[in-house]
């Protein structure tokens, strides 16, 4: 009979050390729901540096790792409430299959960051211990995670647009245009470990981005590559690995496509977008505007479905934390307030002097009653001003 | 000398209980930097409901109240580091005051939902206690919270749009109309406790979401309101408070406005938007894209400013945690992965049967791999197509 | 019985001369269709610029006036098809009343600039004189001419969004705050006859285009004013009218609603909108952006109904040159084509060496073949790459 | 020395007759600007339908002819200023060499529409016949009159966007899918000429719209295609040419870049975009919002560029009839108006009973001047509502 688990879910992570972006965004995104609790990690290759992030992160030193075999083979010994229940891997995609494995091996959970592997053969080996395992194993293709994604694919799967006959997947980034910009002797170095084909593997632009454009496509639709013609470029003089990729795609059921990827394409930011065409309608979904689905048909209004509507599949639905009318950056703004809170009461629990911190107060909530008052005594007034109060 | 205190700071939260939106809100806003950890609460008036939202939140029953005043009580007792640092309260409006006063009582810091009191002599009332106190004191005027809004305030400061003359601040919702839309006898039912004088004070539109808009003026420009002309009307059969109100503003610097918010404007969700117009320039901003703040020139061309990009001044950076092109949704959507992880172990841990799970698994990064390397075979062959392998 | 009339309707303008905007949109507007000829007109009060005027538009000078009570007495004594049908008037404000009279007076129809008259009363003296003569008035209130305006009536007629509870107009224009910007003596000049009370009447900023936004709340909806509170303001220091003004409305039907008129919101330009709510659903419409009509309702997904598509009634479709897509600014594209190849005629005609005009030629269809012929092939091709012939 | 010509151009038209669109859009725009006059035509290769629309556009019956040849030979031998300065060809793709070649040979001017020929052999051929004959040739790549369009041309040629990287042009239509939603005896029949290879050429989708997008990358950039690789489909069961295409492009320059055209991309109308990526920077335009300009570059704020506004360059603003924020349709609507009058008019004249037409009258500009001065009462009074008069 199944026992009931009344604790929070236990994280180890191996890289996301000081300054590491990702492996930052893996910890908010964990933290989120309260339902998982980091306890344990092996931050950096750099033992010292470990131990630092650790540090920052509140952690039991005993729990910090110098190595991630040690932290597979300590943390496997430990008892179960205690131990980690999964690991996160945030490190460089070289490094993928060996840390996975290793835990896999422990008997430990895997969440990985993509991509899964430095190569096919690889990937494929890797599967093969993971399926054997019976563990569970997660890839963060975070794009699949967006709740009209997950809605979009439910309305393709129920028919709402037909047939699918075409899809154009764009993912174009301008940051690479940086290094023309700076001194000379940077352009071409390898600044970014993306751009070594030692540690990111046989592309760049495509292996980095491009391979979320396929994935989306694969993941709203469900159909697979069969087969395609690519081209892959480099823009930035010296670099070994294309810094642009465009592709032509013959999908399995018979659709045509177009998938690219740029790191070279100014000004542009994350604009990962992709449009879907059925025979008997389309769809279109940009990621930096994520909670609007575009759902077009021939000769009948545009429609924009919007995230958190009671309009809205379960696909969606089981995934929303908010309403409708708030992104999810409403959170974070809220966030924000609490980050501020928190530092204002740690410095008064350091003894330190009080500053200007950048949160609403009573003051605030003062001139809100005072607004809610001066409006109700205007609307019931004949005259045209009614004087706010001093606040 | 200042102490270091290596620790996560303690929440408690008094209402947000089961089915409660916003205490929900302010646990995951608490959770997302792990600087902050949610320890004991009184969540529900109801002692029944507040244990099982306790359970619900894997507390410490020992840390789940019956009672607010027991609450503060038993928390001042503990010694530091055990107790709560502060307490988050989320009660109807009529209820703050005396919440807050009995904490404040206590020596724990307060973080307080909006409207801080039913009447203006209260929120005084109130105000002298919090001053005297010397504690933290926030309210959550979360809209303050989101980076382009500080960004916006920054830069009026500085002059760039010259003298404030105009402001219109705008929140037009929509949700209050469903009751029209319903069975009849619920129309003009006072089923949502915003609508009850008794509650929720003098106003509901304008008391709820104009004082957003208000407050939002206020944060941006950083100029007071001298007097207003409103009107506050019902549209909704039988309501004894406000659905919408509309106002002419006049600004202490002498600039003018318009205030105005709404529950019956049908289709709207938190269609909360500002525009701000100075003698040299203008600036636009709506909650429900609130990555991109719209900088107007007079005959210069229209600029975006977007969260993320280093051209952003630090009053934006300072509260940034992603870079630019990845809306804060981005970290949910990560979130979405981790909650289905945690949902598979969980299911393993509980002896259950696993199910179908919505995460990408190493299958996906087998066809991504798979992807990398059909992209760069193509791309070096003279061949047009090239077969994508069997994954 | 019924004859038909073989020929083009014949237009006479009074007002309009070199430089005048106006007065040029009215022309263009009237050639559009072929519909009209212009062949008469007073285009200045100074009768050496008609002249001028006059040979610019190509005008037979027998026609071309030296004032405007000539050319109403001349016109009338022409037989029909020969005199002009109707006058387009295009002077300042203060001139309407008794040029529309005198045409009126002389049997001719006219098309007059709004505002009407410079005063209610001499507004209401028109009226009389134009109901009696039961000749064709019409008032350019342009904005009301656009399909989608035309489609929103309509549906609002027929209960699409139940009915009107709120109206919110707004028409924000920055241009008057140049006069902030260059040398300190233009500050507060009346460098613009608007700014005149003795040419515009009572009021700049809310007659000019405040109107405009009171008129169209009107077109769209049906329902007029009962009550109002205005405040009007001058930001241009030494102006004696007003360049902001802002209104609570109070309509006949018990909506309530907002109009703002503004020329000193920097960085706008024409931004005309509104927003119409009713108990059923809401409509968005902005000027800038007039194909498209926005219709919202309440937990259903928002729907952007497209000018030129079947899915559009007879209201929007009677007035609807171009098929969907194609906004009308692809007729003004087609016409610098026209408008460069008269040019090049011209040039010819007149003896001049050609210069370089900007219209393509036979040199970009044969690229145009040469695109389509490779494409074709490289499609058959099982090579990936087909050389472009050179063109 | 040069004469002056002060007449208007006079244009024939070949093709055009009742029910065409394209006709009817090129007369519009001939029309426009009171430049040019249609005399002469041959709309139809039936004579009867060509005589019923030369009545339908009121034109004198003796210049409306039966065959391309008799009216090519009657023109030319009129007097200069009678006869027709230029001749519009909108007839089908097959028959532009063979009536324009008369034409040019007649000594008559020509504006002929896309695609110029019928293969690349024939309009290289046509092309020596232009080119010998010294004649105007305007083929109407129409696109390229777009004002903003020419700005980014220009800005492109200044080094704005420093060299040119990439560059993606994309045309998807949906109309085609309608064949798929009626009678099943009507899937593969070719009911639209385009659709046909004797009459349309080699391709249609690419044929008819990707030359679009290809000569709009060729006008905006300067830089011609190198090679490319293509693949054409054809999704509606039974059709002999395809109805979407996309391709891969290399520049001659090395840039690289995807085209691509689709008539089978359900809900999309006339979506033309482009985006134009450089070294220093990159530019977005898309034909439906024609007027807006979209310009990138790495870590700046997006900058909107507007058409009409002074900080354009001259390529645009020579191209320009309105000032900004008043889109192109502004015209349109104003037309509207006109032609509603001209159809009173007409009615009048024709001794017709009087309908309700859909323009304002005076009754209007009661209305507004009545709002006129309510609002100056109500801006001077100090109770909160002043009356609206009775109107």
């Amino acid at each position: 009979m199944a026992k009931k688990v009344n604790r929070k879910i236990r994280m180890g992570m191996v890289g996301g050390g000081r300054g590491a972006f990702i492996g930052s965004v893996h910890r908010m995104a964990a933290n989120l729901d309260g339902q998982i609790e980091l306890v344990a990690g092996c931050f950096s290759a750099d033992p010292k540096k470990s131990k630092l992030s650790g540090q920052d992160l509140l952690l039991d030193s005993s729990r910090v790792y110098s190595s991630y075999e040690e932290m597979a083979k300590t943390e496997a010994a430990l008892p179960e409430g205690e131990r980690i229940d999964f690991v996160t891997i945030v490190t460089r995609n070289n490094t993928h299959v060996a840390i996975a494995s290793a835990f896999l091996q422990a008997g430990i959970h895997v969440v990985c960051e993509k991509p899964l592997a430095f190569t096919l053969a690889e990937a494929r080996q890797l599967k093969r211990i993971a399926d054997k395992s019976g563990l569970v194993f997660a890839l963060t293709h975070n794009y699949t995670g967006y709740p009209m994604v997950k809605e979009a694919r439910h309305l393709i799967q129920k028919g709402k647009i037909g047939d699918i006959i075409k899809v154009v997947a764009e993912y174009p980034q301008g940051y690479a245009l940086a290094d023309l910009e700076g001194p000379k002797e940077n352009v071409g170095a390898i600044n970014n470990w993306r751009m070594d084909p030692h540690v990111s593997g046989a592309s760049n632009a495509m292996g980095d981005i491009g391979t979320h454009a396929a994935q989306l496509a694969y993941y709203m639709t469900g159909i697979k590559i069969k087969e395609l013609s690519a081209e892959l470029s480099t823009f930035i003089p010296g670099r070994p690995l294309d810094d642009d990729g465009n592709c032509l795609i013959r999908f399995e059921n018979g659709a045509v496509g177009i998938i690219y990827a740029s790191q070279v394409s100014s000004g542009e930011e994350n604009n990962l977008n992709i449009r879907i065409y059925g025979t008997k309608g389309s769809m279109e979904w940009h990621q930096e505007y994520p909670n609007d689905l575009i759902l077009k048909h021939h000769e009948k209004p545009r429609q924009v479905l919007r995230r958190g509507n009671d309009y809205l599949t379960n696909a969606a639905k089981d995934f929303t934390r908010l309403p409708f009318g708030h992104p999810e950056a409403f959170i974070e703004a809220f966030a924000n307030i609490y980050l501020e809170v928190a530092r204002a009461i740690r410095d008064r629990l350091e003894g330190k002097k009080p500053k200007a911190y950048d949160f609403p107060t009573v003051d605030d909530g003062v001139y809100g009653n005072a607004f809610i008052e001066t409006v109700v005594k205007s609307s019931g007034s004949k005259q045209k001003w009614t004087k706010f109060p001093s606040v």
